[in-house]
């Protein structure tokens, strides 16, 4: 009668299970990762095509671009100077999963790159549910989005370890109340690391870059 | 061997059953319905919240808004004038389904509107797979998404019937090239009824209300 239950945990855990393989493959090359969440637009593939200039010489980066279909983010990537692109087609899957990054991951040499960046698909939902195995989460948000996206989705707004708050330079044009906004973020997830700036104009990448830097110091 | 592709058929027909059962209640009460989707963040309750004032004394309106949390979508539709607003909150949920649009149907007395508005889940990906009964669906688009939308989400782009392009007023200050989008929509979908229009400024507003009315009178 119950025995759903233990068919969904199963495969819950075959994918958190692939996600720890993930995670020693990427530890033992000596590696950081980040998995990049944000709803479609909100500006995930010009993070990392604004990003990838600022770390020449400093962090040999490989992305991994997660879509429905085309190839239009890694092209992105990789015109932007990523050392390596691997582009994953969902077919249609709303989401990445471990065995997608577990694929991806086999076509790179990670011991060649000290920054890997996974894109994730445009989803602020089910992307949440998945482990990767990546060390840190990152959620881009992006001002005309609107200031009630924590409150409406919490899920994904609660897990995520970094957050960068996107398209600044818009602040004039549209109605965003930051101090309601980020009244969500304190409820929700208070020692997320958060991130202003405008890939559009570059202000704020700074910050953001050193972060990354950081991080893959540590790694 | 292959067991599984039918259990996957009936679960869907399952739906779409239900679907038409909705359908067949809603054409009863001679009510016009839309399913509207969109990103998160592009503007699918601020239209409607902007529309409903425009069809004050032509058509009578009930809203039904799907959300994972909070029911923020609901109370603003029925500040702006819904006669009946129902929440559904799917408690992680990545879109609405016939059986949540059923459920929803039964506390509504349709015999009471002219339109049916029910608002999807923010996602550009899992809602189109899920008919829900409805007679029209509409995309909302917003010029801060991007203008590869069409080419990344195809699916959705190739389901609708139509297509609201909004925040027009940020064109100035992002890049949007508006004629890559619509070659996009072109290949995608070159029937769908478009609308360019901004729900801050008003401008164009007046096309989509008339697209209403026109067939709700035909309901």
């Amino acid at each position: 009668m119950t025995q759903n239950i233990p068919v969904v945990e199963n495969i819950m855990n075959a994918n958190d299970r692939l996600a720890q393989t993930n995670r020693a493959r990427i530890d033992a090359a000596g590696v950081f990762s980040i998995n990049i969440l944000a709803s479609p637009g909100a500006g995930k593939t010009s993070l990392i095509e604004k990003t990838l200039p600022l770390l020449k010489g400093r962090l040999r980066v490989a992305a991994i671009d997660g879509d429905i279909a085309t190839s239009i983010d890694s092209d992105r990537a990789a015109a932007a100077g990523a050392g390596a692109a691997v582009q994953i087609n969902t077919g249609g899957d709303c989401h990445l999963d471990a065995v997608m990054l577990h694929g991806a991951l086999e076509k790179l040499d990670l011991t060649q790159f000290d920054l890997l960046i996974v894109e994730n698909v445009g989803n602020l939902i089910c992307p949440a549910n998945f482990k990767l195995g990546t060390h840190k989460t990152v959620l881009v948000a992006s001002i005309p989005e609107g200031d009630d996206k924590p409150y409406k989705y919490p899920g994904t707004y609660r897990g995520v370890d970094a957050l960068v708050i996107n398209k600044i330079d818009l602040l004039p044009y549209v109605d965003f109340r930051m101090d309601y906004f980020k009244q969500g973020i304190q409820v929700l997830n208070p020692d997320v690391t958060t991130f202003s700036l405008s890939c559009r104009t570059g202000e704020g990448l700074d910050a953001w870059v050193e972060w990354l830097v950081e991080n893959a110091k540590k790694a």
